[in-house]
């Protein structure tokens, strides 16, 4: 701020403010607004004078602010890899029990990090280069790819949807959806990204238990013998979307997302996911504990995980 | 810091830590963790010690620390009361400028929060008691009603799926949802809440047109004729699925959520909902702007606005 009052002039009116520009800085461009930044070099500090919204701020400092620095402090050209894989389906406290030997290196670094139901693992390497970097993580990610190969599902911007969209394209195969307790939210996931329509179909969303049995073809039977939440009826469920829409594949999930509705035998938390495909049907008994959202969010990636392990197989 | 070195006994053991306790303090109770809290006044300052995570710190404040501050400023007996209204389907420069003669009041104060394609205000007032401060608010809140009556949803914790499976439960009806381009998201939105089983029955996400010909009966000669994103489609998508499903209400969404798929004649973010009830059928265009993202969660809830007023008249 006493920088900003030693250079500047005395204040416009509001409209004009944002042109303003302290004399003997650079401008840095903001291509997503009108607020302008700056960067200013005095009495040996770097300065840059960013807009605060974070839609303005993050491409401006992406585009210019980084390279900058990367500049300023070229005389260390020591170059920093980092490598995140992505689990499911096995614990933090697992993983980390079982890379101990591996996480009391300096370089490279591996560090886990957990996020709703997820886990990931970052591998990060300094060298004089990118390749001698990659080089010292290669050896790092074969050796934990070795001891948890199978709840790998992706590495560094791969997500579960994103992972079921790449391996349902490169087999030319379709999906379809039938969702019960987490009430639309799968097909919301994998319909985040642009380009689902090229292997999602749709699906059906059976909150009603006639809806199971008139949309599905559940058998009465099954619903009023083992109940809505049950291993037959998620693979009623599985098969009878994948019969409907005639797809390659059908996905199902039936549980209890809570808070009320849960009994000692099926208690909240409780859901089964099925995957059925041309040639076999499986079903998978899944608990989570957590609220609502949260049992909700899980079960959908334990069936996104289960779906993905199935068609990758 | 000085405080607790002042105070406190030398460290002990980690696994002993939260159970101390700076004498000459009072505890203040966590029902949901092991880490306790505590009050201390000295030297004319009150001094609350919580936990640091918020499951465990907010219940401590609203149960002890808030009924502790009131006691404790107990001198200044004004009371503030706060009375939130929601709107939709109307923009907040456009509520701005039809209250400006609301807002320069002082007691009570009117003021305009926006997010995600809604937009709220808040009035506030204070006075020696709560009726106090309602009475002042009532005839600003029945001022803002006569100007912007149907667009005012509801109040307070209200949302647009809370407001839905309210008048949904009261008239007894029942729903199913036919959605497109929000691919799930319309009926998460209303899973999101515990209850919905007691209104909605389902719902069928008709990704591809196959689906929307196949499960919802839009004929084929309009998907090709007028296309998928059309009103007819629209109106055959929400009377469909209300007829498949056999419920109350059918409501549907069909649109180009982006970022890429949109011409010159259907942009990106055009959408047409529908809302299909026993005595007639109402389909509107819908053109949003925004991420993907946005475009996807401002047309569900433009939906969910659209048949809360068809229910409702």
């Amino acid at each position: 701020l006493s920088y900003f009052s030693r250079y500047s002039r005395t204040m416009p009116e509001e409209n004009k403010k944002q042109a303003m520009c302290i004399e003997g800085g650079e401008l840095i461009p903001n291509p997503n607004g009108t607020a302008p930044g700056q960067y200013i070099f005095a009495e040996s500090v770097h300065y840059f004078l960013l807009p605060g919204p974070p839609m303005e701020m993050r491409p401006m400092f992406q585009a210019w602010v980084l390279p900058k620095l990367r500049e300023i402090f070229a005389v260390n050209q020591q170059v920093l890899v980092s490598r995140i894989l992505h689990f499911y389906g096995i614990g933090e406290s697992t993983v980390d029990e079982q890379i101990v030997d591996l996480t009391t290196g300096v370089n490279p670094t591996v560090a886990p990090y957990a996020s709703e139901g997820e886990m990931v693992l970052r591998i990060s390497a300094t060298a004089s280069n990118t390749e001698g970097a990659q080089n010292r993580i290669a050896p790092v990610e074969a050796e934990i790819r070795k001891r948890f190969g199978e709840f790998i599902y992706g590495v560094d911007k791969d997500t579960l949807p994103s992972v079921v969209a790449s391996v349902l394209t490169q087999k030319k195969a379709t999906l379809a959806v039938a969702e019960s307790c987490t009430g639309g939210l799968v097909q919301q996931l994998l319909t985040d990204l642009p380009g689902a329509s090229s292997y999602l179909l749709g699906g059906i969303v059976s909150y009603d238990n006639r809806i199971k049995h008139e949309l599905l073809g559940v058998p009465e039977e099954i619903l009023t013998m083992e109940g809505a939440v049950s291993e037959s009826t998620a693979k009623w469920m599985a098969e009878g979307v994948r019969k409907k829409l005639k797809s390659t594949y059908g996905i199902s999930v039936t549980g209890i997302a809570g808070p009320d509705g849960g009994t000692p035998e099926k208690p909240v938390g409780l859901a089964y996911v099925a995957v059925a495909g041309p040639t076999r049907t499986e079903v998978f008994r899944v608990h989570q504990r957590g609220s609502r959202e949260q049992i909700r969010i899980r079960v959908a990636k334990h069936l996104l995980w289960r779906l993905w392990r199935h068609v990758s197989e």
